[in-house]
C-alpha cells in the first residue's frame, strides 16, 4: 500500500540486522517508522501494540527470532527468544504458528548458519503473508461482486470491526483486501467503520487506511452497527480474526460477537477473513481460547490532537472508577456465514475448514 | 441523592422565576450548577444535553413552559414555547408528554393566573417523577432481591447501558433506583457500567453516580458486555428507555439493542425500567420512532482532564474521515424480559402494559 505516494509494507528488513516497522500507536495522528534492533525490541513492539494484527504479529515474531539469532545462535537463545516472544500476546495464534515454524527450521541447523536461515525464513513468512492476503482478497472479492450485483448499481455497504487491513498484516489485509479490490475494480462500495473501543483501531487505523486509498467510509460508534443493520443499511460484514478453533469458533477484537449477533438477527451475511495460519487445530471450542486482559488505562484515557497540533492524553472517565478491559471475545461458529481463506471460502465448520486444509 | 454530603435533585426552582440545574456536560470532571432564566435557556439546556435523560427532559420542558408563562402568558407564547421545546429532542416521548400536560392545564386558564399555575404544575411533575422513580426502585428491588437469593451470598452482577440514574431523572433514577435500594439494603451488588459511546454517559455519569453512592462498579467498553455474559459474569441487565411503543418495543441509547441480543443469547434476563410517561400509546411499532442523528463531533472529539488538571478537547479519529452518530436504537419487545414501572412489573407486550395501565 502507498502512504504519501510511497509503497510501504508494515514490516521490512533493513540491511541484515535491523527491521523497520510503522509505529501504529502514533497513527492516525502521525506516520512514523521505527527500527527493531533486537529480539527484545520485537517483543516490546508486539506487547505495546506498536505492531498489532494477527498476521503482522506473526511476521514480527519471526523477525524477532531472526534478530535473536544474529545476537546469539545457541539453542538456549532460540528457546529463550521463543518463550519471550510467545508470552507477548496470548490470543493471536499466528504468533505461536510463526514461532514454531522458525524453531522447526532452525533447530537442527549449525549455529553459524542460523542467523542467515532465520533472516531468510522471516522474509519468507512476510512474503507469503502478502500472497496469502492477496488470495484472501481475490476470494472475498467474488463475494462482494456477487453482493454488489444484487444492488442494481447502488452502493454496497460493508461493516467491519477493528482493523484487519494492510496495517494488521504485511500488506493488503485480510478483511479489507476484498474491499480494496472491489473499490479498485470500480464497484461502488462504502464501509461502516466501527470505532472499536477501547483502542479505537477502527477510527484510527481502518479509517486512515481507507481514507488513504480513497475508499468511501464512515466512522460509527461500536454501539451503532445494530441500528444500521435493522435499518437495512448494511449489506454484509467482514472481520478478521486472531484465532479460529477447529470447530469454527472465532476469537476477534472485543465486540465482534455483538455484531455477529446483530447480523444474524437481521439476515446480514457475516464473513470472517483469515489466513490458514490463524486456525488452531489443537482446540475444538472457542471457549478454550485465552482472552487477553489489557490495561484499564486504554479505557480511562484517550490520546488525540489538540487545536494547536500537539498530542495530548486526557482522562475521560469518572475519577476513581475502576475499569476492566478484555481484548477479545468469541463469536460462535453458528453466527458466521463463512470463512474467506487463501484457498477459497468455506462454511464455518470443521468439515468446511478440513475440505480446504485436509493435511493441516 | 447527595453530592459532597449535600442533598440534590437534578432540577429545582429558585424563587419563582428561575430554575437550577446540574451542568451534566461538565460531569464527571466538575460538579457545577446553572440557572435557567427563560424558556430559551430551558430549550438550549435540553438540546445541548446540559440536562438529559428522558424523565429529566420532561421536567425541564415543564419548567420551560413555566418560564415562558412568566415572560408572556398569551396563547401565542404558550404555543411557541410548546413548539420550540418539542423540537429540542425527537426521540424521548416524556418531553411531549410533559408539554401536553402543561398545555392542557394552562389552555383555558386566565392569563394572569397562568404563570403561577405553570410553576406549580412543573413542580408537581418534578415531585411526581421522584415518587414514580422511588416506586420503580421498589418494584425493581424485588427482582434484584430474588436474583441475589439464588447467588448463595455471592455478589450480584448487573449490567447497565448509558445513564438511567438520578441524573437522568429528578431523583433516584429508573434503572439505577433498584440498584441503589439493593445496595442500601445490604445486598452485595456490582454494576458493569457500559462506557456508552459516543457521549460516554456510562463512564461519566453512571460511574460518577455509583461511585458517589459507594456502589461497587466497573467501567467496560460497550464492546465487552457480550463477552462477560458469555462468561457467566452478568446476572441481569437493567436499562432505561426514551420511548416504549404500545407493543413493547424500546427506544434507548444507541447500543442497547446489541446488549439485549447478547442477553437473549446467554439467557441473561434483560429488564427495562420506565415511568408510564415513557409509553407512547400512539405508536404500535418501534420502527416508527424517530431516531435522533447527533453531531459527528461527539464521536470524533473527546474531552477530558489533562495531567495539570485543566480540561482539554482532542481530536481522536483519522483526519478527514466522516462519522455518523445515531443517538438511539430500537430493542424489539421479544428481547425484553420485562418492564419495571411505577405500578409493578409486566411482560413487554401490549397486554402486559395494558394490565398495569388500562386507562392510559
Amino acid at each position: 500500500m502507498k502512504i504519501h505516494g510511497k509503497p510501504y509494507r508494515t514490516i521490512w528488513p533493513i540491511g541484515s540486522d535491523k527491521v523497520g516497522i510503522i509505529d501504529q500507536t502514533k497513527l492516525p495522528h502521525a506516520f512514523e517508522t521505527l527500527e527493531l534492533a533486537s529480539m527484545e525490541d520485537a517483543a516490546h513492539a508486539i506487547k505495546a501494540m506498536i505492531v498489532r494484527g494477527a498476521p503482522l504479529i506473526g511476521a514480527t515474531a519471526a523477525y524477532g527470532i531472526a534478530l535473536a539469532m544474529r545476537a546469539d545462535a545457541s539453542d538456549e537463545a532460540l528457546d529463550r527468544a521463543h518463550d519471550v516472544l510467545a508470552e507477548t500476546r496470548p490470543t493471536a495464534i499466528n504468533l505461536r504458528w510463526a514461532l514454531k515454524r522458525m524453531c522447526d527450521v532452525l533447530r537442527n541447523k549449525p549455529r553459524e548458519q542460523r542467523a542467515a536461515i532465520a533472516w531468510a525464513e522471516a522474509a519468507k513468512i512476510a512474503d507469503e503473508d502478502v500472497e496469502v492476503c492477496r488470495s484472501i482478497g481475490e476470494h472475498g472479492f467474488k463475494i462482494l461482486k456477487d453482493a454488489a450485483g444484487k444492488k442494481n448499481g447502488a452502493t454496497l455497504n460493508v461493516l467491519t470491526h477493528c482493523n484487519a487491513g494492510w496495517l494488521a498484516c504485511v500488506d493488503w489485509g485480510t478483511a479489507l483486501a476484498p474491499i480494496y479490490m472491489a473499490h479498485d475494480s470500480g464497484i461502488p462500495i462504502h464501509v461502516w467503520v466501527d470505532e472499536t473501543r477501547p483502542r479505537n483501531q477502527g477510527a484510527s487505523l481502518t479509517a486512515f487506511e481507507l481514507g488513504s486509498h480513497g475508499v468511501k467510509h464512515t466512522i460509527i460508534a461500536d454501539n451503532a452497527g445494530g441500528h444500521y443493520m435493522q435499518a437495512g443499511r448494511v449489506d454484509l460484514c467482514i472481520v478478521g480474526t486472531d484465532r479460529v478453533t477447529a470447530n469454527g469458533d472465532v476469537a476477534n477484537k472485543i465486540g465482534t460477537y455483538l455484531k455477529a449477533l446483530a447480523a444474524k438477527d437481521n439476515d446480514v451475511p457475516f464473513y470472517v477473513a483469515l489466513p490458514s495460519s490463524t486456525i488452531d487445530w489443537t482446540l475444538s471450542n472457542g471457549r478454550d481460547i485465552p482472552i487477553e486482559e489489557r490495561s484499564a488505562d486504554e479505557l480511562l484515557k484517550m490520546t488525540g490532537r489538540t487545536p494547536s497540533g500537539t498530542l495530548a492524553t486526557v482522562e475521560i472517565a469518572a475519577p476513581g472508577s475502576p475499569a476492566a478491559n478484555p481484548g477479545f471475545d468469541i463469536t460462535p461458529a453458528r453466527l458466521v456465514t463463512g470463512f474467506i481463506t487463501e484457498r477459497g471460502t468455506c462454511a464455518a465448520t470443521e468439515e468446511g475448514l478440513r475440505a480446504l486444509f485436509p493435511k493441516a
